[in-house]
């Protein structure tokens, strides 16, 4: 029986191996140092004892960061069991670290889908009473695989621009029974993950695959929302040239007073030596684009779908491919030019890298800390909310008193009184 | 009688010397060549005789980009009227070029207070179809001084947050009886407007006014919205640094994460070689504040209100004051120390320098020409309202085209299917 | 008789009018109050004496900062007579200033060639022990004109690399009796003046001078020495693209590393909205130029040479050209296109604009003001010098003292021994 | 007998694992792509046939960019012996593969000072002609160990500071008895090795081994030479603050100038969050710093000895450390802090990261390579030269060439006649 108290978690879980687990710790330790609001603010609204012997799933990609958030809650009376929300990013040292500090855990690195499929269900059973969710993974599967427990569930907190699009579906669909948070529309979570914490761990993570230099290089962006801006940002701060391309007129007309060149797609191509994607659509760069690119070029994904680069018709369009560096692959193309793909067209910071840095993380794990708690307090209607502007601006306040900073509170007498000028 | 077509321009206009008309040609023509979207795009769409024969009154700063705009409304059929927002801006030369031109001007430089209310009045007596305005300052007279004419209107367009606000206002009270588009919401006007356009107007404004240089100089930013935004990031971009003052954690935490320092007004001041208002609201360095500045800080205002810095208290308090330069005037406070005010305190890059760049207000003022061919051309229920989205995109898809950049088209295949994931 | 002390400098001078000196000695006290160099330690060490009844000729371009240290030099006893080095860019208030604080002065603003050589002369008559010089232009006319005068001059310090080679080439001749100093080759002038110096007000007078936005602009730079390099880096910091043209194959690829497009002339041109000369030679852009600019284009120069742009053949291969905007000249070209030049090709900088910031002024006029007490108090061979690097530091000093910077010293366990790894 | 044609490289050689040949031959393989230089001009210049024959020892780190320097050797018929420059840098794969193409190798990862001292004689023994050093390494230790060999060399080129130096010192003590080339003063070294590789390759290395986040962070940077600037740029443009500490007031005024916070270092420190030591001497920061920093300071070296922070001093006066995270080691300092030290001191962009870009070495190899073929094809006296200015032109004219861009010649007309103003 799940989460029986005679069991130890060590019993309940599957995890590749405990013995890492005091390396996983010493990362949870460092995440931990550098996470001061979710260690102090988020850490202080919980002990009000509101998660106190509720079950929370925790279905995020399993590293450092989501396992100190993950033993913020277990301190504050949570049951927490956890999973990755992708079958290839589980840090194993992690899982079994936060196993050793008696949390449950489903996930092993590389499981492959059927596994991960099987360890998220695994998860479900457990029977939670809330879910702190990635792209909706977990919420999804037990509404097709597990509907009585699904009924049950009193809420959830989501993190991604897919995963909230996937919420909004199923209450458009009228299966949506309980309330949702979408932190992913909080702006301490999108204003900073999205436009600092992807463009930094982005550049850095192409970096390190390639060991190439920016300055000189030009670079086109698919895509100039949060993350795309981002990109262009560090890219150009580095001496790169940023190509943009866009759809939006205002924002192609943003990235061009920002100094950026914009231009068509087939016209970025042809000049670009990286290309990278940033549409939260899909085949961003497909078939009718690979003539286009330049011997050498190379291709990586900064947006949420795998295919934003189109490697299912790389793959079959191209003569043959093999790796020819760690994260790289090499796709020749019709015996006249090669094209280089990093990380499999997977998220290129996560899957090539570090992910976010631990202090952004701080801040959208806040956001779904203190939102499962909001979920515990707080009588919502069934439906997709967001958080209150208050809180996102306690979150900010936070972290800007961790770092020693204090704000002014405004004047009465800096309000512009319109009687000033109506009769 | 006013317009008739038997009086001329010239007898109709109170301007003050109409053989400068040569000169603000000059000027006009130099304004037209940078204004690809007024000249283009805004033309081809009045063509269409709508404002034919419609008496247009336009209440803005009365230089030669707004000028432009006039002889293109007029060039459409409009019988133009026009007068300054403000009694100090006015550029005679432009004046008497609107005037040779046939089109009728009730403004003179610096004309005082009285003078310029009789100047709105003048305008308002020839009993406008629509207003293009800013601050509202010709509707608010309307409103007040002329009942009957007011009664009349047909619509207004307006490009201020001041002046919007004062809309809404009489829309509240119900005292709105005609559509009133708020321009200043559109995208294609406060995204570069006030970022670009106040950033670079009021940094080189400052430098001209100083001949200083900004390497090494702490420049305290009060507010950090749009305005303060800009101004940080061209401050910081040649060399100086920024300090941020703002009362909104979130913004304050962007400020942080922009790579300032953040402070509040007391722990900033002190250190400032310049202080720069950007608020939107009063009084943000006032009496409590001009004790903690440095002997030899200069204080300009980049916002809205003429008592962001507070010249009324420091006059009162200080035990002296002079002109030390051509706009730059310094307050000897209390026998320790001088502080030096920009510009009287009015918005700096508009007084004491160009005003914002052609190419920025091509974009605002197609926004207004056409928000006033919009009013003339759809049936709006009385109130404020925004132009459509569609509008916004077309004016920056004519902005982008005029500099020879065309865009994609977003590809079915590209589109995230539900279907993908949902059973 | 020049400099009697019977006759007052108010008869001796020659200048424009004396009413206008109240508006002149505004502009010196406000370059006074920001210049802590000259007026600290250059003071201080112009304080023993050696100057006093020197006779000092000062010919520089005339405005505020140069009279502020001309009024240096005459506290501390020195006999200061001054024109400028221009015909066309001494400030008539500024002569007025400093004849009403008894400092002779030849110099009329826009007195054309004849009338200047004249002044120039009238300043060599006084028979000078010292001058400070700019581009050599009274040393090579004593040469020319008065060589018993010549023969008596005590030394020269130099500020432009043009006056510094006019200088080595009288040496190389055997015709410099005397020493002169290079003021151009100290760090604290040439790494701070042509670099920020330049830069920033360069940028700034073509904003001014156009109205218009540098964001999405390209800009095409000829010459990527200090200067170029100066402009590069604040015009993309505002936004704009530059494209630089070098010879130089290192500072070719320094440019491109410094993420900046690199490009021949011809392939530049067509693409450059504004274009800007920096090479300090002649005719950078001339008649086979003309033909690839596109039309309305923007010429400038911020080189030593009025003829980097070469308007003299502009002039005779244009069918017309007129002003078209204060300090903007339009050529129609073949009846095809508009080029437009600003400045009519001088030194955009200072011809269009306010010329140096104050603060770089005070370290360039620093090298200069304790050039000439060296000569005064050291022992000097005929022949070209440098300032010893020592002077150079301590002005660096002072500039940082007087921004309250203090500097470590090294402590004698940072140094690398190489008795280490010697046997 | 060494290099006998009749044994295989892989009798006389000695390296860790023969069968990681592919792994290192992918590595090399990539290295070569992006090293067009090398590639390209290099190797046309070395096929004259000037090197066959000759034996040329490589002592440099060992990874994919001096390997594949060394296959370009070996390709011009030298008869190459290689060896990595420091005991703990050399990567097992790279000299496998370098084996397998029959080049002999004397190097194992992490194989501590001993073997690593008897792998350079095993080197020596093999007399080489020519030596491509870094440090001076093994020059030092046949001037000290094998004087017969040493007496026999032709030359020796040299890449970084510290060796220069010490061939110097050799010079000036008569023990130089043949011709060494000083790489490192080439500009197409320095320029950019020193500023874009060192900038871009530490703050990589420091954001991977923290994952942490630069905006907002205070950075100490300790020294303002080519190395420290290319860091305080690439700092700030990631949003982060530095702060400059430096001895030589011309460069403090200039970090003043960029834009920096300059500081003495007991006002520095007190505020860092990372400290950055780039002195190129010994002890920036020792046993009277480390009372000044905060609680979770960060200390990184960018520098050339391992004792910029003094490691040895913390050890001894802190109460514990130990390994948190790979690459960092945290010290408790005094029951009160924790001071945190990467990559124990070493440089950390090469010891905690991954060395410089390719596309900086391929500057650097190519004036190491070109040095060596110089010195094979020139008379030089013994002593220490650098290599003239045309190779620099032309190996930076390579580089833009690689990158498709070519250069405008100057005209002849451009020039500055001085007849035009001599007599």
């Amino acid at each position: 029986m799940p989460g029986s108290a005679s069991s130890s978690a060590s019993e309940r879980s599957s995890i590749a191996d405990l013995s890492l687990a005091p390396i996983g710790q010493q990362a949870i330790d460092w995440a931990q140092q550098h996470s001061p609001v979710v260690d102090g603010f988020v850490r202080q609204q919980l002990s009000d004892g509101a998660l106190a012997g509720k079950r929370v799933a925790l279905v995020v990609h399993l590293e450092a960061k989501t396992a100190f958030l993950a033993t913020v809650l277990a301190d504050a009376g949570a049951e927490v069991v956890a999973a990755g929300s992708n079958p290839f990013s589980t840090r194993d040292e992690i899982a079994a670290a936060l196993v050793e500090r008696d949390i449950e855990v489903h996930s092993t690195r590389n499981s492959g889908y059927e596994a991960w499929e099987k360890d998220l269900l695994s998860v479900a059973d457990t029977g939670p009473d809330y879910i702190i969710d990635d792209g909706a993974e977990l919420t999804v599967r037990m509404a097709q695989h597990r509907p009585d427990l699904f009924a049950k569930l009193k809420g959830v907190t989501e993190q991604t621009t897919t995963g909230v699009a996937r919420l909004r579906s199923l209450e458009a669909a009228d299966r949506l029974p309980f309330a949702a948070l979408a932190a992913n529309d909080a702006q301490c979570k999108h204003l900073f993950d999205n436009r600092y914490g992807t463009g930094q761990s982005t550049v850095q993570a192409i970096l390190n695959l390639t060991n190439m230099l920016l300055p000189g290089k030009q670079v086109a962006i698919i895509g100039y929302g949060w993350v795309g801006r981002g990109l262009a940002t560090y890219i150009r701060a580095m001496a790169g040239r940023p190509i943009i391309v866009e759809v939006n007129p205002v924002k192609a007309l943003e990235a061009y007073m920002d100094g950026h060149e914009v231009a068509k797609t087939e016209e970025a191509l042809p000049a670009a030596d990286f290309v990278i994607t940033a549409t939260g659509g899909l085949r961003a760069i497909t078939s009718r684009h690979f003539p286009l690119l330049k011997d050498g070029a190379i291709l990586a994904n900064a947006g949420h779908h795998d295919l934003e680069v189109d490697v299912e018709s790389l793959d079959r369009e191209s003569t043959s491919h093999r790796v020819v560096r760690e994260g790289i692959e090499k796709y020749r193309w019709d015996d006249e030019k090669d094209l280089f793909v990093l990380a499999n067209g997977a998220l290129v910071n996560i899957a090539g890298g570090l992910g976010h840095p631990i202090e952004i993380m701080d801040l959208s794990f806040a956001v779904q800390g203190l939102g499962c708690h909001r979920l515990a307090t707080h009588d919502y209607e069934p439906g997709v909310h967001v958080i209150p502007e208050e809180l996102d601006h306690a979150i900010a306040a936070a972290k800007l008193a961790a770092n020693g900073i204090e704000l002014d509170a405004m004047n009465p007498d800096q309000q512009d009184t319109v009687d000033r000028w109506l009769d």
